[in-house]
């Protein structure tokens, strides 16, 4: 059973609200996001590779990564660090280069939760993310970015559980 | 004679879109950007003066300062560069630490203008700056940013007039 992923829109506004629970603790969580050996595990859609040109997760720390689908197409990204506080939250910035100089700003909010029905700790994870323009949002929206989300979760749910196991 | 400074804050929308012209070509009003020896000699209201803790302009990069107004009380800013594009672009995130984790991000395009009734280049910059709600754009204008950009542009204007005289 798997822990659904909400992606709200708002009629107007240039944002997307996402949230997903995970059933591991939020260190794990936020771990998987800090660590780029981690990161490349789980982060788009099945099939994908990625690989990872910078990954210094810390405010101020930079990123980069291609993702490579499996006809071979390249699909790069990269952004800033503005923020990383340990085990908490995280604001980063987000431009995919085959829509040059549209950046968006996503502010992750990682909230441990109450242990669920198998005792186990549980986390919340919330992104709001902001765009530079209401088309510019429905334009992400309209890219199928909801479909690599949800898969790339359910990736990361399953590296949190190999690792629980492990 | 100065230029005016002209900021739009759209109903509904957490934007706010400021534009000021000045009466120098492009190279040197980017430069005023970039170089932080020349930044803090303009860069915010009259008679604060700013400490430079970082400014590494460039796509990557990331920037803090302190300004200190004549009562000696101290204010702290800091972001990232996301993108500099030199002479033309650049996109940068913005954070008053006295409002924590509420960071926006700042596209400026550097556009030359024909050549003013003196015969000399010009240049108008463009910012839009993008907020996580309309609730703290609204905060940002009560702020009396206004006030303070009028003010620094004002400090930049005569830089550059000093520069092209010297």
């Amino acid at each position: 059973m798997s822990n659904a992923l909400t992606i709200e829109a708002p009629e107007g506004l240039p944002f997307i609200d996402s949230t997903r629970e995970f059933d591991a603790p939020v260190p794990a969580v936020f771990r998987a996001h800090a660590d780029p050996d981690l990161v490349r595990r789980w982060m788009g859609p099945r099939g994908y590779t990625m690989d990872v040109g910078a990954w210094d997760f810390r405010s101020g720390g930079s990123w980069s990564f291609v993702h490579r689908n499996p006809a071979g197409e390249e699909f790069r990204f990269r952004g800033t660090f503005h923020t990383v506080r340990q085990d908490r939250f995280a604001v980063q910035t987000f431009e995919y280069e085959g829509v040059p100089d549209v950046v968006s700003i996503e502010s992750l909010t990682f909230e441990p939760l109450p242990a669920g029905p198998g005792g186990g700790s549980r986390t919340r994870l919330r992104i709001h993310a902001v765009y530079p323009s209401v088309e510019a949002r429905d334009g992400m929206v309209a890219s199928g970015m909801e479909g690599g989300m949800r898969e790339g979760y359910e990736q990361l749910e399953e590296l949190l559980r190999d690792q629980a196991d492990g």
